[in-house]
């Protein structure tokens, strides 16, 4: 019997991911969830939200792959506990994310939203146009999605710097790490970008403590996961002035309720968890590559430290 | 007596050049108009708008800088004949014109217009993401501004293409030459970005001609002149659809008056002529560095062809 791949999630990326496989990896044996076969043969399974009692269900899995960028929907505890995790790490996802973020620091950047503001009242007014060299911008984890980000802000001369749990060092960012390097981080951070990973030592990671840090009249381009933000605090900081703008993707609940207070106010965007979205095409031959390195015994891109959770 | 140098533009900027000066070009006796010193020991001349009877007023004038990025604002009939005009090059006006294009074009490739308005209807609603690489953006002038904006567009990834009257070779980027190759240009391109010079042959380039050679649902960046657009034309295509946003920093006239319709066309943004900004302290430099090459009978950078205006 050929080994089975089984994948669980959005059934339109799923009837792209067959044609890609179909193509490419002939000798593996894909299937669309629920139709799994025999399962004894479901060696590998792609999912955003895996089945209960997967080790039950399928007893010779060798591998999970998540089909989207996090792996925070995981309920670690719940999976098998040897059982290798692989998060997706593909081109479109971190192509997607640099230009969500240039976006947004540039919007913070050249005062656009003040503009839009004065384009409802009718009035030309020019602000002082600051040089990217003076602007101090900040991205909190330095994983693939941070590092790419950074590789393109550094390009427009801002003065960057980035916060980790482990050490980096990246060409023209002052990179700090762990608890003690923070505070330093933050108060020299102008716009604050948030690219953690969403695990428990992260959850509600964004709040007054961490606003207070930030030199007043910061600005927030949040693109990790909803829960990481404690909406509360950021309403609060806004109105205080300690922050002057929030751009938004990721919100807790998603979709955002109607009645929700952020949704109207004046110095907070949202935008619908749209900042990368994972290519049907690209994802799947990432997974196919990590198959193959699997097969030969190598390393695989994006395997998740399940300890730290991400 | 020494060389003497007038300023004729903002007060506050001159008084910044005039520091420079002092420290770096201390053999040069730096003015700001109106006092002028000796009228027949003015050999430099730096304006915004030039006095009228400028060969009367400094019979020995060498050269004429232009204080900003154009030279429009310029009547080469009144000058003259042969006084070598010199326009701004610098690099504040060029990283300047690179975020606000940067911005304004992945503004319109991720369709924040669209979310901006989904967002004051409280509708959380992700569209379909299309990669840079299926989005057609194209400039208009290949000077020394559209250069820098295209080479920093082509690292997103952006299928770009670029027209000008003569000539160009750029890395990465579809060059188009001449009235010849205009059409094709046009029918090719999503995001039209206009840098042209403001010349007798441009005002009124940004047409109902022009827009319907885009492909339908097209939109404009128009970082130009505010002479180059038929607003009329803008507001037709923009409500029959051939056009779907429009990204103005330039106006005509300037200000904008607060009764005009551009300001509440819920597809037109409009910012007050920010896009670039010379910044005194490069400029100064600039200046000076071009007095030398003067000096040493070395060609000017930025010297203005008379003939084409630019």
């Amino acid at each position: 019997m050929a080994a089975a791949f089984v994948y669980k999630a959005d059934a339109v990326r799923g009837r792209q991911w067959a044609e890609i496989f179909r193509a490419e990896a002939p000798d593996i044996d894909f299937r669309l969830w629920p139709d799994v076969g025999d399962p004894a043969n479901v060696l590998y399974l792609a999912a955003w939200e895996p089945p209960t009692n997967l080790s039950g269900l399928f007893p010779n899995l060798k591998l999970l792959f998540s089909s989207g960028a996090g792996v925070d929907q995981f309920d670690f505890s719940a999976l098998p506990p040897r059982l290798p995790v692989v998060r997706m790490v593909e081109p479109g996802i971190i192509r997607g994310m640099v230009e969500y973020v240039t976006h947004a620091v540039l919007d913070l950047h050249r005062d656009m939203p003040a503009y839009r503001r004065a384009q409802q009242r009718r009035e030309w007014q020019p602000l002082k146009v600051r040089a990217a060299a003076e602007r101090r911008v900040g991205v909190l984890g330095l994983g693939s999605l941070g590092q790419a980000v950074l590789s393109q802000l550094v390009t427009f001369g801002f003065d960057c710097a980035g916060w980790s749990r482990s050490r980096h060092a990246l060409d023209g960012v002052h990179c700090h790490a762990g608890a003690a390097e923070l505070h330093d981080f933050l108060a020299r951070t102008d716009i604050l970008v948030c690219l953690l990973p969403l695990t428990e030592a992260t959850r509600g990671f964004l709040d007054d403590k961490v606003f207070a840090r930030l030199p007043r009249g910061a600005s927030l381009v949040h693109v990790g996961r909803g829960p990481h933000l404690q909406t509360a605090d950021l309403l609060a900081a806004l109105d205080s002035g300690q922050l002057s703008e929030a751009v938004l993707d990721v919100t807790e609940p998603e979709p955002l309720p109607a009645a929700h207070p952020l949704w109207a106010h004046e110095r907070v965007r949202i935008t619908p968890h749209i900042a990368s979205m994972t290519r049907a095409d690209t994802a799947a031959r990432v997974v196919i590559d990590n198959l193959r390195r699997f097969a030969r015994g190598e390393s695989l891109l994006g395997l998740v430290d399940r300890a730290r959770g991400y």
